[in-house]
C-alpha cells in the first residue's frame, strides 16, 4: 500500500475529512511535490496538490494527485476554497511547514483545526523497503566519505579543513546536501556534544569526533566516529572502550516491544556502572529518515519500538576541559532484533602520525 | 546604540509590553546566545535570556541579558511565568522561531499576542557599520572562492562537482556553512532558476549559472555569475548583455527614498525593451544579512529604501529548452546611491576549453 492510501486510511480512521501537508518531508513521503510553492490537502478519498505555475510541469508527472495551478502566493485562500468546497469539518494540519499567520489564516473558519503532527509522524516512524534501502545507499556512502576523509586526519590540520573535505566527498559523490551541518571536535573540545568545526589544528596524542550525514534522495544518514590521532591518552581510551561497550550492549538488545526509553536505560547502565553516567548528557539516538523522524531514544521516549523503525544509537561521554567519546551507527529494527546500516570500524582507530597532507 | 536598546524603545513606541524571540537571526541580532534551547523575552526595560543548563558558561559571557536557567523542554512554561510576573498585557510574537504548539500555549492566556515579524524586520533591514562590514567580510572570500572555482569549470565536469569544489573553499575558507545550497545550472538547465547541481556534464560552447552565498560570522553573502564555456551561443550572449545592463541599470539608479518596486520596474523595463521581459521569471532582489532580511524588490514591494540597507540586484532571463542568465550582486545603499559589495568581473567571461581538471 503506498504511503498516500495508507495515510487516507488512517484519516478515516481518525474521522478527519482533511489533511494539510507543507513540510518538505511530509510532502517527499506522500508522493508529492516537496517544492516551497506546493501545498498538499489529503482527504479519505483524495489528493490535491495546489501549486504556482512554476511547478507546472513536474506537477504533471506526479502520481496519484489532482493538481490544482493557483497564482504565486495565494496558496492559503484557495486552500480554504478547496475545504470549503469539500465540506470539511474536522481538519488535520501538520504543523511543521505552516507560518503562524498560516495557522491562524485557517484556524479563523467554521471548522475544527486538530494539529496531526504525532499521527504523520507515527506513520512514517515505519519504513517500508524502499525506504530502508534509501537509508542503507545514504550509509553506505557515508561510510565510502569517511575512508576517504581518514588520510586527512593529521596534525596540524584544522578541524575547518576536515568539514572542507566532508563535504567536498560528499557533494561529489552525489548527495544533494549535509544531512546537518557536520560535528567536528578535537582535543578538549570534544567535550562539546555539538562542537562545530574551528580553525583549532589537530594535534598528536589527542581524539577527534567527527559526527556527519549526507542527503540522497532525500533520505538522510548519520554517523560518529571517535579517533585518536597517535596514541590516545590512557584516561580517553578507557572512556572510548566504556562508549563502545555501552553501544555495542544496546544494539545488541534492541527489539521490537521495548520502548525507546528501555533501549536508553541500558546504554546509560553501562556507562553508569563505568563511572561515566554524568558524562552522557544527551538521549541515545532518534529516528532516521526524511529529517524529524521518530521514535526518539531518551529517558523519557514510550513509543514502541516495530520492524522498519530506523534510529541512531549513539551514546557519548564529555569530560569538560578534557575531551569527549561518542560513537553513532544507524540501524533499522527487524522483527528479532537489529540489522547495522554503517560498515565503518567503530574501535579507536590510532592514526599514523604523518605529517604532510595527502595530495 | 545598540540594537537590543533600539528594539526597547521601538517597544515603548507600539506600546508592547514584551517581545518574544526564539529564530536565530534575531537572536543573533540582538546579542542573544542563537541556540535552539535558549528563548528571548525583552520589555523596554529589561532583556531576559532563559535557557537550559548546556548554555550556562556561554550565557555567562552574554552581554545585557539577564539570565534565567530552566530545565531542558520547559521553556515555555517559563516563560509563561516571566511574562506574568512582569504583568505583561500586550505581547509581541516574533513568530519565525515558534511552533504552532507553542503559539497556541502562548495565545490562551489573559493578554494581547500580536505577531511583531514587520517591528524587528524593519529595524533589521538597516545595518549598521558592524553589519556592512561583516556583510562586506563575507562577499569578498565569496569573491576569492569564486576564483578557486574558475579553473575547475571545464568540459566533462559535473555540476555537482563543481559544488563539491564550491563547497570545499568555502568551508576551507571559514565559512560556518553555505548561505543556501548552491545552484549550479549548465547549458539547458540554465533555463531553471534554480537548478540544483546534478550530474550532468559541461560542454564546451554553453553557459553555466553559478548562484552561492556563504555564512561567515552569522552574516551572509550571495553571487551569481554566468559564464560560458569557450564561446557563446550568440543568443545566449544577447541574453547576458541584456541581463548586464539590466543590472547596471538599477544599481545605478538605487536611491535612499525608492520603493522596492520602482528597483525592479528599471531592471524589468531593460530587459523589456529587450525583449526578455517574460523571461524574467522572479523578483529582482531581496535584503542580505542575518538570513530571510528586507526589503525585498520585486514587482509588489513597496518598502522604502533606506541608508545602511543591503540588497541582492539579480535580474535573470530564462529561456525554456534552450539555458539562462542571471547576474547577481549584493549593494548596500548609501546617502546618494549605492557601493556594489563583490568585486567579480560581471561580463560574460569566456572560459579557456581545457579537458584536464587542475591538480
Amino acid at each position: 500500500m503506498s504511503h498516500l492510501t495508507k495515510l487516507q486510511k488512517t484519516l478515516e480512521t481518525e474521522a478527519l475529512d482533511a489533511l494539510l501537508l507543507h513540510d518538505r518531508p511530509s510532502k517527499r513521503y506522500v508522493g508529492a511535490l516537496p517544492g516551497s510553492g506546493v501545498y498538499v490537502m489529503i482527504t479519505p478519498t483524495q489528493a490535491l496538490q495546489l501549486h504556482d505555475g512554476r511547478y507546472r510541469a513536474e506537477a504533471a508527472d506526479t502520481q496519484g494527485f489532482t493538481n490544482v495551478e493557483v497564482p504565486q502566493g495565494s496558496y492559503l485562500p484557495q486552500l480554504i476554497d478547496c475545504l470549503k468546497t469539500q465540506g470539511s469539518q474536522h481538519i488535520g494540519l501538520v504543523s511543521g511547514g505552516f507560518s503562524i499567520a498560516e495557522y491562524q489564516a485557517l484556524a479563523t473558519h467554521n471548522w475544527t483545526l486538530t494539529l496531526a503532527d504525532d499521527l504523520v509522524a507515527r506513520q512514517r516512524a515505519v519504513k517500508d523497503e524502499a525506504e530502508i534501502a534509501a537509508v542503507t545507499a545514504a550509509c553506505a556512502v557515508t561510510d565510502t566519505i569517511f575512508a576517504q576523509l581518514l588520510p586527512h586526519i593529521r596534525p596540524g590540520v584544522s578541524e575547518q579543513t576536515l568539514s572542507a573535505w566532508l563535504h567536498f566527498y560528499a557533494l561529489e559523490a552525489g548527495a544533494s546536501a549535509m544531512a546537518f551541518d557536520p560535528i567536528i571536535a578535537s582535543g578538549p573540545r570534544g567535550a562539546f556534544p555539538h562542537g562545530r568545526p574551528t580553525a583549532r589544528r589537530l594535534e598528536e596524542g589527542e581524539l577527534i569526533t567527527v559526527d556527519f550525514g549526507v542527503v540522497f534522495d532525500d533520505y538522510q544518514s548519520d554517523m560518529t566516529r571517535t579517533l585518536s590521532i597517535g596514541s590516545p591518552p590512557p584516561e580517553l581510551a578507557a572512556v572510548h572502550e566504556a562508549v563502545l561497550t555501552a553501544q555495542q550492549t544496546a544494539i545488541a538488545a534492541i527489539k521490537p516491544g521495548m520502548q525507546g526509553r528501555e533501549v536508553d536505560a541500558i546504554a546509560r547502565g553501562v556507562l553508569t556502572a563505568a563511572g561515566y553516567g554524568d558524562c552522557f548528557t544527551h538521549g541515545l539516538g532518534h529516528g532516521l529518515g526524511l529529517g524529524g523522524d521518530q521514535p526518539i531514544l531518551n529517558p523519557r521516549s514510550q513509543m514502541i519500538l516495530q520492524p522498519g523503525m530506523i534510529v541512531t544509537v549513539e551514546p557519548g561521554a564529555y569530560l569538560p576541559g578534557i575531551g569527549g567519546v561518542r560513537i553513532e551507527d544507524d540501524v533499522v529494527i527487524t522483527a528479532t532484533g537489529v540489522r547495522v546500516l554503517n560498515q565503518t570500524p567503530r574501535h579507536l582507530t590510532q592514526l599514523e602520525v604523518v605529517e604532510n597532507e595527502p595530495v
